[in-house]
């Protein structure tokens, strides 16, 4: 297992495991697999390569098997906050660690950053697993956001989370 | 005293009105005044005319004395929230209601987007004044996000607050 930086050479492959995300859970994520689906791949391939993005993957015997982002800020009021997102590991690799060693290594990236301070994220209340995963790592809830994601004719709230770099 | 929506035509005295309101009260907003005394009068017009932007101003003698504005969502798993935003009455005109219905005014308008199902805003905490007039008008807390805007050396929470529509 390794994990490094996704570049444009990785974004079909990054688009495959998005898009699994996305379908099959849909309740955990904002973006929906219709939505993303659409998507060109030069937008995926944009997402690995922007300014304001950093995208690790884990790869299990050469195969992108898990994957987090770290956005950043533009404001200058707000460039000490980076945000966690887009985390997942495709099932077949569950419970292999990939997902703690992800967060890990986006905390690392974080703090290379001199000017970052804060890093939060937010997670669908009712993921036991990601928030204990986060809690492990970390990281405080400050807020519970009621009605956060609607899916279908159902509403999710999501748990708000941060912690100090 | 009316208000009205804003339109490009307005786009001189809203630019002049946020400036005003981030260069007095720099805690209060993430956007800086000098990032956005930079921005051509064309970024200000698309502010009030962009397709996930409604802005309200209200005006006292025919001049521009406050504003509030709604910000939608262009994912579909959150078109059902809507977020108010740059909500600033001038210092000259205070203490006359002007706040409360512009707060009104919002709710008015997200009420008649049968979508919108959560209205949403942050408030910098120790600003009693505003965050009292949320809940008189019908906003609940639903986090405190630590350290959520720099200003020089000091940071400053912000609290979440949310209400049905």
């Amino acid at each position: 297992m390794w994990i490094e930086r996704l570049d444009a050479s990785h974004a079909l492959a990054y688009r495959e495991l998005m898009l699994e995300a996305y379908d099959r859970h849909p309740q955990a994520f904002t973006s929906s697999v219709r939505e993303r689906a659409a998507m060109p791949l030069s937008w995926w391939e944009s997402r690995l390569t922007g300014k304001l993005d950093v995208v690790f993957g884990a790869f299990e015997a050469g195969r992108l098997a898990g994957i987090v982002g770290l956005a950043f800020e533009p404001r200058e009021k707000a460039r000490h906050k980076t945000t966690l997102f887009g985390m997942y590991v495709s099932a077949e690799f569950r419970q292999h660690g990939l997902g703690r060693q992800l967060v890990q290594a986006a905390l690392a990236e974080a703090q290379t950053h001199p000017t970052l301070k804060v890093i939060q994220l937010t997670v669908t209340a009712g993921n036991e697993p990601a928030f204990n995963l986060y809690q492990r790592c970390g990281f405080i809830q400050f807020g519970l956001e009621p009605l956060a994601v609607r899916v279908g004719e159902d509403y999710f709230d999501k748990i708000h989370m941060w912690r100090e770099l």
